[in-house]
């Protein structure tokens, strides 16, 4: 910690970057995440509860909600560049982590793919007709922790 | 069919959306929410602590991190249009709400402007030099809070 140029303070919070291997871990329970694009009006961020199946991250959202239609790009096997946040972040203590994961969504469209990831089990929390299936396939994933140190903390 | 510790299936969700005014309450303590912007990876979405001020949600973060890089074009007054996100939800009820933030983002250049949003007291949790402050420049507030309703939810 010494010399790190960091502001003294009464507990000194710690960046450290994750492996991605910590970073599936992480995330491996699913839960409520934040998927992000471009839509219609510019970048846009909303959280979904998701899976993560196989090696991609599952969520459900309506054919026809902003986000189904934002992430079908009406052109077969196009898929939309997306990001998908997951964090923990505890505002008592203001430690925690985030994760993210860059890659392309891929909006489930054959009988025999949803078939398979019906077996996540994933479910929308918003409810209504959640009937497509999106999967954000990774090609990036990084994630920091931060820890708060105290100033008698060794360093 | 009372399940005690699951999610009820019974109790069906209910959407509804939040006007403008009550979003900006439900903002206005401040806290985490996440950016969201296109990046030199693409899509990108990253947790910061954020203070509403003035209208505009303010920020911190690194001058030469690759949030300050990405959300300073290098072309003077540019602004990058930016997603911002602030939820509360509930594991354990699967209710709670959304709020999206569309806007431009400003770095704050200007001695003048900087000594002004100082006032916000926001902090970055990550520590480091922060020292780049970032106003998000509302363009388009909307939210969702879900409820659920049923036999078996409460209230």
């Amino acid at each position: 910690m010494a010399g790190d140029g960091q502001m003294p303070e009464a507990a000194s919070p710690a960046l450290e970057p994750l492996d991605e291997p910590e970073c599936l871990r992480l995330i491996s329970a699913g839960g409520v995440g934040r998927i992000g694009y471009t839509g219609r009006f510019g970048p846009t961020v909303v959280p979904v509860n998701y899976a993560l199946y196989e090696g991609t991250l599952v969520f459900r959202t309506g054919r026809h909600s902003p986000t189904g239609e934002d992430l079908r790009t009406g052109i077969e096997h196009a898929e939309s560049k997306v990001a998908f946040e997951i964090d923990e972040i505890s505002p008592a203590t203001r430690e925690g982590w985030s994760i993210l994961v860059q890659g392309s969504a891929h909006p489930v469209d054959s009988q025999a793919e949803r078939a398979s990831v019906l077996k996540s089990g994933v479910e929308a929390w918003a409810g209504g007709d959640k009937e497509l299936f999106v999967r954000v396939i990774p090609t990036r994933i990084t994630g920091r922790r931060i820890r708060r140190t105290g100033p008698d903390a060794a360093g």
